[in-house]
């Protein structure tokens, strides 16, 4: 990793808020490899941001979120903006790699200069990713787009971390109970503003509505109900009805200061986490390292415990001090 | 949170160790709630700790897996064996309960006084579900179980994380071949030790077998290739040769040095964990919290940036040294 020059890097940001392709595919890369250019950028980058609407897409596996967000994209491009889609796919953090083939994207979609796609995969560190997506978000947001969908395949927990950051959060389910009761299950029903029941045309769709209705009386937060809008996304169905609850959302949460709560707490997040990773850095030196390592089959031989371990570095590096 | 005195803690931990259950149910009940004797009392038991055999049981929802652990712990309990489950349920952090009833045990494995059975959600608090999970199976290998089943529902991360704590992991799937892929590509094809194919009399059963089989190949690890059982947990089809492949699969391990290597990763990130969280909380002062609180705004209106606030926090720690 080569730390890039400062003017180089003036001039990458320069050209990556002009919105040129190749410089947001390469700010991203930067971000997604944890670059020692990455801190720097960002910091560049981060007065330019705050101005995109953030969606996050989120749902069980099957739900259709890729197809809904292609026609939701398809949408604010034909209203002539400028959107970015960050396809984050957490799962198999072994393999590196999605087993399943959907992030096949339209064609029409693709080609268009306005819109800008990326697919980030865990690569092992499954913890960051959602870090990354949000820093991602942050790209994308400089490179002056209006729209940023931040979309996750599954349910689980990290999933629900990425799309947390988001300003609006779409929750797709389709008709089949099992799914809606699994979604229960991981949370979603609190993260949603907005519901989308996705393939709506299928059986059972009528009593979907009505069991995320009776669930969302369980919600703790009155003030905003999320809505629950019918698609059929495939065929286009329920996109502008989609767009607009998204927009009544941005209304309403813009009245109440909502956003601004929303950023402050994500925000606050993130000098926490920085703060994590820096003192986690200044505490592991090559010294305690060296010495957490040879002391460490004590511990695997019962010798000594991990807190006595722990206790004994902790103190190392208050001596330092 | 009262601090329970030394002796009173010397006594908790004389009747743990004979295996008394009211003293087993008070453990994790401190380890679970965080109790501020939660590390005097894990410190007390690390030395009584390594004797189990620690087994994972996770799988997507619905595949059998608490009737398979029912199973598997009354054949254990056949043998003479005393047992440990804990089932953990770490979905659903918002509402802090499990919505779907699969949590209830046969009553003749809930009444023997050989085994002792803790159900634990995640309570808002997912991150640190998979350390209780582990310290619970501490309390129980303390508490002379013979056998710790560590069982989780659903397939994400977190699950994962739980299930990698133990020795051995049982993944359970069904004929379905969706699940098979889903489970793929949650990267339960890597953490399997033994994959017990439960409810194998639906259709489709051989063909997922050869389905894990061929993905099985693709598994970089080529020490112990994981055997598929063929179960049907619910008729008690199966249960034996579960049983025979975890005991070839002890044999495999300790002949490699397999469970030392294992407990010790797991143990050095135990250390690595306890040193992070004592860093968190010499960190986080009052003092420096006020100032984070009263600087926040300043991020949230784009006049300083979240990197900026994290340096001058640290910066400040520094200079307390």
């Amino acid at each position: 990793m080569k730390q890039v020059a400062e003017e180089t890097l003036n001039g990458l940001v320069k050209k990556l808020v002009e919105g040129d392709r190749r410089s947001i595919a390469r700010c991203i890369s930067l971000v997604e490899n944890d670059s020692i250019n990455a801190d720097p950028l960002l910091r560049q980058l981060f007065p330019k941001t705050g101005k995109a609407y953030r969606i996050g897409i989120t749902g069980p596996l099957g739900s259709g979120k890729s197809t809904l967000t292609n026609k939701l994209t398809a949408y604010y491009l034909g209203k002539g903006m400028k959107v970015g889609i960050i396809a984050v796919d957490p799962t198999s953090p072994f393999t590196g790699g999605a087993v399943l083939g959907d992030r096949i994207r339209m064609a029409d979609v693709e080609m268009n200069q306005n819109v800008f796609i990326r697919s980030m995969a865990s690569r092992g560190s499954l913890g960051g990713l959602s870090k990354k997506a949000r820093e991602a978000a942050d790209v994308l947001d400089a490179a002056d787009k209006d729209i940023i969908f931040l979309e996750t395949v599954g349910v689980g927990q990290s999933e629900i971390d990425i799309v947390r950051a988001s300003d609006a959060t779409i929750v797709v389910l389709v008709p089949e109970s099992g799914d809606s009761i699994q979604a229960m299950k991981a949370g979603l029903m609190e993260i949603a503003d907005v519901f989308a029941l996705n393939k709506s045309d299928r059986s059972g769709a009528d009593q979907a509505v009505a069991a995320i209705d009776s669930i969302l009386n369980l919600r703790s937060d009155k003030s905003w109900r999320p809505p629950v809008v019918k698609t059929i996304a495939s065929r286009n169905t329920g996109i502008e009805e989609v767009d607009e609850k998204l927009t009544e959302f941005k209304s309403f949460m813009s009245a109440n200061d909502g956003f601004q709560k929303r950023r402050m707490e994500s925000l606050a997040e993130r000098v926490d986490q920085l703060i994590t990773k820096k003192l986690y850095r200044e505490f592991w030196t090559e010294e305690r390292r060296s010495f957490f390592k040879k002391n460490l089959d004590a511990v695997t031989d019962y010798r000594t415990s991990p807190y006595d371990l722990a206790d004994r570095l902790i103190g190392h590096f208050k001596e330092e001090k």
